[in-house]
């Protein structure tokens, strides 16, 4: 299917431009960036990568400097994978079919690599190679870092450790910080490339708020339903935690109805585009038929 | 004394300024905030801040943006002691007399405000107030991150982790990354918003150098001779789980004639700057004279 193929020449191509950009493991600290490495350039889906470039592809953007955007998009999503399989965070030992960093290595190290792969998404966004006009990479730097952070990113995570139990809408609260902003700064940071206009912009950013939805109903219809073995992690973890998310409080049938509202609001999105927004239109679908 | 006055209306200032730029504690993440807060606005000599306001007035600088500089290095610093507390790392429970961030809070909490403290700093080296010129913005971003990350900060905490046993090299090394890089970062932001001269740059490039091993000498002295009450936390410790530093492998007498000639060389350093470099010159026997 050309869709499967094209994001998977989109996750080839990160990773070879993130082999690149991330520290060499030398040094007495090659504990550190050979962590950072096992966790960076491991198996992923690297879907972020895939809605970056087909944006940069949509306004005509090179793929070069879209795939360092795309490259500080998967830092930090590496990051906070290694800090939230932590003990003292979600406590996973496996993480797509391998050992966990802290498991791999130990903690101090785990900590320390999520902290510095941070750090790493920041200077690729801010070197000049990223793009010639100082104020876009300024730009990319802060819309970065407002989906990472506290109102982002953190700030879901945070809302997660606390739990949630009875209440949609902190459901919904938690999934657009702590997953839907990363999304979300995946067409962000093209757009700010392209220096995009404002109606552009608007339809991105809604059909990112979408798509950041349907993934996580996606995400908890399969932690209900789906098998360990496929999702390269634990599953049923919500439940047995006591974790509300959609799932949990609308059950299997009105979330997958819902699903299916979405998914058509999320593809409406695109109009403007037309045949340009092809692939982007086409990945709805693909995640709303993913099995891990 | 003027100096230490000088040093301690620069604290008021960058907490202050802290204070306003830091997320407020609201909606259901407000736990993070608060401990975001908690770390970044108790008690500290805040001396990063001070050599950042110090070089800034040295070029004629306003002190409102290089007061934002400042903003983001005490980020970077606050995140640094809260992860380098957790009982994964050195497993502080007290930080200048007061509780650490995961015994104020809780390990989970401790993570995540780290993490978002460093997010912090990079959100505000980027926004247009810091500075109006983008490229200037994109280069004090860059920088950090460089001073920051796994050639820098992190790479020196983890140095310090794996632990160095006998090696004067490692030691110099391990200073240079973990402390020394973000201490030279404090003079370098102020440097780039004010279009400094190369000759200027190395010569407080120098200085940085020389002044920020110092600090660490005076630090392994205290570690070795001081009381925990007056130093707010353990007093002690390297000797305790067999670190090597600077006192340890050279012994107290040794240290203390090698800080002499590196204060000396330091503020030789800024005898291009004549008397502008006043207070910056007067700061290195403050370093020396410290007792927490």
């Amino acid at each position: 299917m050309a869709l499967e193929r094209r994001i998977a020449e989109a996750a080839d191509l990160v990773t070879v431009a993130l082999d690149e950009l991330l520290p060499r493991a030398e040094g007495p600290e090659s504990r550190l960036t050979e962590a950072m490495r096992y966790a960076a350039l491991g198996p992923g889906k690297r879907l972020r990568t895939f809605f970056a470039i087909e944006t940069g592809r949509m306004f005509d953007l090179d793929d070069r400097p879209v795939l360092r955007a795309a490259c500080a998009l998967e830092c930090i999503q590496a990051y906070s994978l290694i800090h939230d399989d932590l003990p003292c965070m979600d406590d996973d030992d496996m993480r797509r079919g391998r050992p966990t960093v802290h498991k791999a290595y130990d903690e101090a190290t785990a900590v320390l690599a999520g902290d510095a792969l941070q750090t790493v998404a920041f200077e690729i966004l801010a070197h000049p190679d990223t793009h010639k006009d100082g104020t876009v990479r300024a730009e990319m730097v802060l819309r970065l870092a407002q989906a990472a952070g506290a109102k982002g990113m953190c700030g879901g995570q945070m809302i997660d450790m606390i739990g949630v139990r009875d209440d949609l809408g902190a459901v919904a609260r938690m999934q657009r910080l702590k997953t839907g902003a990363l999304i979300a700064a995946a067409f962000e940071l093209p757009l700010i490339m392209a220096h995009a206009g404002e109606a552009e912009r608007h339809a991105l950013m809604a059909f990112a708020q979408d798509l950041g939805l349907a993934y996580q109903i996606v995400d908890d219809l399969l932690d209900a339903e789906g098998e360990s073995a496929v999702l390269g992690k634990a599953a049923g973890k919500d439940a047995a935690r006591g974790k509300a998310n959609y799932v949990t409080l609308l059950g299997a049938a009105a979330a997958r109805e819902r699903l299916g509202l979405i998914a058509q609001q999320a593809k409406s999105h695109l109009d403007p585009f037309g045949p340009r927004a092809e692939f982007l239109r086409a990945s709805v679908d693909f995640v709303l038929e993913r099995r891990n």
